[in-house]
């Protein structure tokens, strides 16, 4: 069903970064080495100690069919204590069973993601109950703040993904999943998202999936078109949700991005080995759920691990240990040869200094760990309480500028340029070289939010900051913005459906 | 001469980041993997081109003396283009002569720098004409900011060594050595600079360090007590002062820190590799003076290579082609064995997000180029034109962040903590776990800008900006600042030299 999918781009808003350099930022070769902060054994240590966990403590399932699933499946399970207790060789053979990388389809082929190998992807800031911007400062979710969004994430390649940037409060939790969908597939092109809010939802969301994109069931089933994040309630818990969105998305084919929320020293350990230990258990049971639905469903080992500051017990991100945890849990995934989903972020308030510098050093450890989805990586303050419009555009240059470190240097001859060396006199400049006015057009990322004129022509302009000008981006994107030719364009189908549920009731969170 | 120096730390504001964690930021080792963006051939072929440059091209000498002492090492002379030409195994020959690794000594033994190897240390922003802050804003920069600077620098471990963070522009330049050397030793234990600016103030500059240290000249000239930094008039070209200070540290064994600055586009080729090659070459020819004047000199490699923006012409710090200048930098070092500066700064004209990303898309690079010297890697904004009081403060916690990122992560049975993890029943938490308890003073880096309270506290304590933080703390430690009793207390001698050179008419500033 792929074949006939429109292989043209977008028009529109994609221009705007895409013109002015030829690197693509849609999918994304991670080229940076590879950092360890443990050795293979003390890695074997902690898989070894986390399969313990798994046979001698155990993992709570309060949804009675996963405990069935699991019971069925050979696993020691305690229907007093909810208690599931799996055997290591169990767990080992299931994840074996999960392919170490897959394609998420798109709307069209250009917008298909690998997921794997050496590619990686980020995602924007997501889960958020609160918006905010220079304009509006903080405010509960809309459903405009949330399609505004949407249609930020359709502007930029470097973002391939969708999310739930920020939650649409102003709609009733039974209904507000309709509107969700409906934006994702009529403001862009790119792979969608469906929260785990119980089996109805997921259901309503696969059926809006499959009138967007003209599929059968069978079609939806052999590809992944869309994504969940299933959080583990660390430590050692799967909720009714969650376990009810691993097994309907293995069912279905679609892909589980399986992401213990692992703070050191609140819901894990206070140490960093310990908590990836429990991070690692849990991530393997809820694999090995997922396995057991359907060999070889698609799943991506997820870890988001930082720590709690120990004064106030707030959630900590983009410090060095949240760098160090992205590092180790990229080994642990390794271990597993798994697709791993890893966290940046802030803690931040405010989109300034510190937002910057908490979501690169989270960045930058993701990175080194070897990702390959990295969520959280734009817009994402107070821990992901809110969204910032202005922190998503530098943030997204950040990204940019990280997309295009990971492109090669050429290196040829007329790179070296010998000759336009030997073109310039000592203490001349290259600036009408022959080499130069060859390439000038095209030799440098140009940065949209970065400043470079000098400080007469930034005082002349008002003084802003990054952060100022952000704003002035967003709301151009968003004046300009059509939708891509290539997100569903006749509704109809799509309205009578949502039409016909929202008259049955919607559908409740967790049914 | 080194043994009987004073062992004990220095106190007071030394202990506001020290107490509260164990991590030694003095003395740091680079654990994180090097990057590489250009074949091993391709480095080859760029060192080849680079020697071919020197040999056919030639570089300018403008000083006489550097023309002579060239030509007596065999170098082909033209005296009326004063271009200088070295045969390939010629600077080959020099270049191995010099040392891969060497240790910077401070006041005090616990202030020595180990300089090569898997060492790194940071320098602040330096060379700025300008100073700002929130309070006073931007002006030309005084005396009482560069001391201000200095014992910024002072109060942070992470910093091991002085810079010229801003120029004292109410003193005269005839003069303006001896404040500025003054400042160093009585504010600092830590190592100082000395501007190449004519061998009569390197000279006094070396005079004024003897007496603070307490050293005879021979005593001086055994080890490298302080460094200078060497700027290629690029392309091609080593002016009056650069060369006179190349010959001068050389000759008393101090370190040379041998920076082209090579902007691509500008002052050298449009490319990555022709700006590496056009710089490979500059610090090969400098370097060979260097070991010329006295075989086995201590100097470091320098690559300060980013672009210009090509609408506006200015320069470009933190851009991704100055993150892979930065690798591609390291690998030509490594080629070279010797130990590498490279520079870190930001373009942003103001102490914002973009100062924020752009300094660590820098940093990056160094830190995986292998850089040993990272150079403005606090405060430094607008390309190097003015020193941001806050934007020190913020970046000081950026490379804090980094040098925690340094250090292990423990991961023994206790780390693993299988034991912690049985003691917490499902979905329960870990804040009283024994575990926890054990270690939670310790476990964590603890920032000093980032505010990790929540949204509500940080609006009652005024919606502050990092930035804004940062001007209350750069202001406290300047309040709290007492000078180490390891700095020099007894001004005695230093005044009265310093009295009778000021006397004697001070000393020129190219002469």
């Amino acid at each position: 069903m792929d074949t006939d999918r429109p292989r043209r781009r977008g028009r529109g808003q994609q221009r705007a970064a895409a013109d002015t350099r030829r690197a693509d930022y849609r999918r994304l070769i991670n080229t940076f080495p590879r950092h360890k902060v443990f050795s293979d054994d003390q890695v074997e240590a902690i898989h070894n100690a986390s399969l313990r966990v798994l046979r001698d403590l155990g993992i709570r399932v309060l949804l009675p069919q996963g405990r069935q699933i699991f019971a069925k499946a050979g696993a020691r399970v305690d229907e007093d204590t909810q208690m599931v207790f799996l055997d290591p060789d169990m767990v080992e053979e299931a994840v074996a069973r999960a392919p170490a990388q897959f394609t998420l389809k798109g709307a069209v082929t250009d917008r298909d993601i690998p997921i794997g190998g050496n590619a990686v992807m980020f995602g924007p800031g997501a889960g958020c109950p609160n918006a905010t911007d220079l304009d509006r400062g903080r405010r509960p979710g809309s459903l405009q703040d949330y399609n505004d969004m949407l249609r930020l994430i359709q502007c930029f390649d470097v973002i391939p993904k969708l999310a739930p940037c920020v939650e649409p409060q102003d709609i009733p939790v039974h209904l507000r999943h309709y509107d969700m969908m409906r934006g994702q597939v009529v403001l862009s092109d790119k792979v969608p998202f469906i929260y785990s809010r119980g089996a109805a939802q997921v259901e309503d969301g696969f059926r809006m999936l499959m009138i967007a994109r003209g599929l059968s069931e069978d079609g939806l089933a052999a590809d992944p078109w869309c994504s969940t994040v299933v959080n583990t309630n660390s430590p050692r818990q799967l909720d009714v949700p969650m376990t009810q969105g691993i097994i309907d998305f293995a069912r279905w084919g679609q892909c589980n991005v399986i992401t213990p929320f692992c703070l050191s020293g609140a819901m894990a350990p206070i140490t960093i080995a310990g908590a990836l230990t429990l991070s690692h258990a849990e991530a393997m049971a809820a694999i090995t759920l997922a396995q057991i639905v359907r060999p070889g469903a698609p799943v991506v080992y997820g870890a988001f691990s930082s720590n709690v500051d120990m004064k106030s017990g707030a959630p900590a991100f983009g410090t060095p240990e949240h760098l160090k945890t992205n590092v180790g849990a990229g080994q642990l995934a390794a271990r597993l040869n798994l697709p791993w989903r890893s966290g940046a972020g802030s803690a931040s308030m405010a989109p300034d200094a510190q937002g910057t510098y908490e979501n690169m050093l989270a960045l930058w450890g993701a990175i080194m760990g070897g990702s390959h989805m990295i969520y959280h990586a734009a817009g994402w303050l107070e821990g992901g309480l809110t969204i910032s419009f202005e922190k998503f555009i530098t943030d997204v240059e950040v990204l940019q500028g990280i997309a295009e470190a990971f492109q090669p240097v050429p290196c040829d001859p007329d790179d070296i340029g010998f000759d336009a060396i030997a073109e310039v006199d000592p203490g001349g400049h290259f600036f009408a070289a022959s080499q130069t006015m060859d390439r000038y057009t095209t030799a440098f990322y140009e940065p949209f939010v970065s400043d470079l004129s000098n400080y007469g022509q930034w005082e002349e302009a008002g003084s802003k900051t990054a952060t100022e000008r952000a704003n002035a981006i967003w709301k151009q994107q968003l004046a300009e913005f059509t939708p891509p030719e290539t997100a569903l364009q006749d509704t109809g189908d799509l309205d009578d459906f949502i039409a016909h549920r929202r008259q049955a009731g919607g559908a409740p969170m967790d049914g």
